[in-house]
């Protein structure tokens, strides 16, 4: 018989985490000075460093569809989206806070998995879980994360500091996340498909983020989480200016074109779109490009694209088409009550 | 017509967030570097002091019931839990995340009110909000709130100081928020009742616990949020010790009483059991009581009681009767799947 929540209750299920993240998580840092098992977490500050927080939560059915996520992935996935946020920043992530919402009839066993997807991401930054929260949820479950990270002082790169003139730079392939999801609602269910596989893991450019913060002049930084077109608005928003695109440079791979061909879909609404992706975009002067290129490179495999620059003109974001057209673009992202 | 999130959609109500922090909110502190409006908050941390974080969650028709709940009220519980978590370490709230997941068809003046019920709380402080996260979810609503707050360096005051011995003391009544609820349960909805009143706006200790920690030799502190017994359970599990209790000290309060009598109740079972209630257990030696009685005094109005001491027993907590009879308990909290 499976064991369920409602067998182990709320505190067993505590013991049971517990147990494991000390047997799988990273070791806790020195300056940690309170962990789980009190009423808030405690930690020394370094000096030298700000504190950076986020949070984010998924919910079931909204964020995720269980018939194609084990809960390891959905935990990994959770705790992507937070890395991300940090990395986005320019910081690196140290302690995370976990808020569960489940249902009593839960293995006990997805909740541990759920918490191995966690520890698959923190563990690399030597990231350690410090708290959280364990509460019946009726109907849909619900994760939330709060992930506190830190960046070196006066080196946090936000969204708002991008001017005219400056050139746009993606990294990745953002739209894969999309492109992969499609193919499984349309019953393309091959889990080792590479668009498949970016969407049910995906990755952030955390070390990117932190790379490109701490050792380049750039000006503006943000991640894709609600679309390529979605947080280029924000950023447009935040920094006061419009943008310039130009489509055909728009990294799109060979497997979202094909994707985009089976499907009968356009691939550069793929890369425009929402999607649930992790890549950055980041603003520079022209003659950062290099230097930015070469942080990216460092840390990371895969392409940075100079896609377009950023115009006078507040908040319009403009596509140059192929054929020397322009068409205006509404920066729309991912709108959870649209 | 009421407006809802489905017509303002979700950066539309975050503007209006937005909007309604920047006239009702505290005004941002010089050591906040980034607020709201990026992928995450960053601030300064201040010299001498560490930095606590927790994290709870309040879930519809499971924490609150919304028709005996205005929802400036939900929003102030769901804050006053938070706060009390960090005033239980010694902790004074700076910062706050609100995780929010809502149904499409919530009208928006309803989500103003949760955050009018946030700076209830927060503003005493100077703490603001500085991020956050808005999700529609399918079915019950749920509220997550991170609280990041300050301690100064090495006076913070854990669960798992206290020593055979020490005396035990508690603020206020717990139980009076249970005692309330059952009062509405049963039909008595008399909104002006005392004990409703307790249930339906609970009152933290965090500016108790702050003295304490500073001007005291206590040796653990946890805040009354399991219910009385179940908290003194995971004190004296995380110190390693017992605890024998003296019925006939128990506060009680005349209400306690006469609602006990009408509900044909046991008024000692509502002091401690699970209840919303967010007294402090402080645990000192004896020759600190005085010290710690006058650090309370100076921060609240209510009683401080001596309820018992704390034994070599490990996890043994035993109830002196008045008869002088002696009953075994057990510990158990609020269990989310019990």
């Amino acid at each position: 018989m499976v064991e369920t929540l409602e067998d182990v209750g709320e505190f067993g299920l505590i013991r049971r985490i517990h147990a494991l993240l000390k047997k799988e998580g990273a070791a806790q840092p020195p300056d940690l000075t309170v962990g789980i098992g009190d009423d808030a977490a405690a930690f020394k500050p370094r000096p030298g460093y700000e504190i950076l927080v986020t949070c984010d939560s998924v919910v079931e059915g909204r964020h995720y569809l269980p018939r194609f996520m084990t809960p390891r992935d959905i935990g990994r996935r959770s705790m992507v989206v937070n890395i991300s946020d940090i990395g986005a920043m320019g910081g690196r992530p140290r302690y995370a806070l976990v808020s569960l919402g489940l249902k009593g009839e839960t293995p006990v066993g997805d909740v541990e998995a759920i918490y191995r997807g966690f520890l698959d991401e923190l563990n690399p930054f030597g990231a350690t879980i410090i708290g959280g929260n364990l509460t019946a949820s009726g109907n849909g479950a619900f994760i939330d994360i709060t992930l506190v990270g830190e960046a070196r002082e006066d080196k946090v790169l936000r969204r708002s500091g991008a001017g005219p003139g400056d050139i746009i730079l993606v990294t990745g392939y953002p739209g894969v996340s999309n492109a992969g999801l499609q193919l499984l609602l349309h019953g393309f269910e091959q889990p080792d498909h590479p668009l498949v596989k970016a969407y049910i893991r995906p990755s952030h450019r955390a070390g990117v983020g932190a790379a490109v913060a701490e050792h380049t002049r750039a000006t503006a930084m943000i991640d894709t989480s609600d679309g390529f077109l979605g947080d280029l608005g924000h950023l447009c928003e935040e920094s006061n200016v419009g943008a310039e695109l130009l489509q055909e440079a728009f990294p799109v791979s060979k497997e979202m074109q094909d994707a985009a061909a089976l499907l009968d879909k356009d691939p550069y609404e793929f890369f425009l779109g929402a999607s649930d992706d992790y890549e950055l975009i980041i603003t520079c002067r022209t003659e950062h490009v290099a230097a930015v290129r070469s942080a990216v490179a460092a840390t990371y495999a895969g392409p940075v694209t100079q896609v377009g620059r950023m115009t006078e003109q507040a908040g319009g974001i403009c596509l140059l088409l192929a054929d020397g057209s322009e068409q205006s673009l509404s920066a729309k992202g991912w709108d959870h009550f649209g």
